[in-house]
């Protein structure tokens, strides 16, 4: 069976919980409080060098952390991952633009705001990382006008990457209300079979 | 015939030059100009609205951007991506750390200091960045004391991604002399048939 290593309230972790979900794979979960330093212990470092969650240990005993590689893993071989090649690129296209572009702006907000509570002492971080979390919600909307989907037309990995910390944005201070196609695309994912929230 | 899109002193960029060499794939470049705009002109954007390079066009005319979602797609069916589905995974793990943890500090630090020239201009931010840019050199390390290669001990894309950055640290500010395992790397990676300069 798989095991989880992860912090329930990061939308990474929950990306590996949401995938799982969809493909209806069983497994156990090992919560590690981040915010005690439980990803920067000896033991767990041993595990992730890099002393981050979330880690998926595989059945047979393999440790694989960085959310979006976890998450390749577990649909290259499903209904998940488009067929064609170029298709499945633009899957790892949005995946990238997820981690570089979206995550450190929107997730590293939401971190300060709803899960440490320090707004104020982290006020003048946050402002500078505003511009470029609209920038990346403005890239998302941009595509999603013209497309339900973000690869193929078609519900994939990409939509799950980008799903997880899109529809708590506003718990990092990000006003959504104007983005129209962006909101669609949120319920289109919260009607898909087997769907669960953050707090399942 | 591929097109790259590049800005062509960008590490990034150079990922798929190097690979396109390795691999004896012919293709075009066309410069663009970032510390001129160039990736944010109207045109431009039509290519990559997230406004960056790389972005490598492929034979059949379609776009593809982020470096590593591209480095994939050229070395996908090559020597230089694992045969094993974990492994191919433990490749993107690699990719997605090199993005996360490792380009934001180093890459950055590089472009203020190499590209810009504006070392005196960006001080408080570069001493923000440094701790973090030798974090990632520190886990790198650690992996490369065990290891000729970053998966399954042999040349692979993985390698292609953290060598762009590395191999020019020092032009970030960073001192790769105590980085014996990381050197070693280096040099084996140097002495690879049809091996490229980040110049050429």
């Amino acid at each position: 069976m798989f095991k989880l290593y992860e912090f329930s309230t990061s939308g990474n972790c929950y990306k590996l919980r949401l995938a799982m979900s969809f493909l209806e794979i069983n497994f156990s979960r090992i919560e590690i409080d981040i915010t005690k330093g439980e990803s920067r212990t000896k033991d767990f470092l041993k595990i992730n060098p890099n002393g981050r969650v979330p880690v998926l240990k595989t059945p047979e005993k393999s440790y694989l952390p960085e959310s979006n590689a976890a998450l390749w893993y577990l649909t290259s071989d499903s209904d998940l991952m488009p067929e064609d090649k170029f298709e499945q690129a633009k899957v790892l296209q949005w995946m990238f633009f997820e981690q570089y572009s979206h995550e450190p702006f929107i997730a590293t907000s939401r971190y300060w705001i709803h899960i440490l509570n320090k707004e104020d002492q982290y006020k003048s971080e946050l402002l500078e990382k505003s511009p470029k979390g609209y920038a990346a919600l403005d890239v998302m909307e941009q595509h999603l006008e013209d497309n339900d989907f973000f690869v193929g037309n078609k519900f994939s990995a990409a939509d799950i990457a980008l799903y997880a910390y899109t529809h708590v944005a506003n718990e990092g201070g990000f006003d959504l209300s104007k983005y129209t196609a962006i909101n669609k695309w949120l319920s289109r994912i919260e009607n898909v079979r087997n769907y669960i929230t953050i707090s399942e």
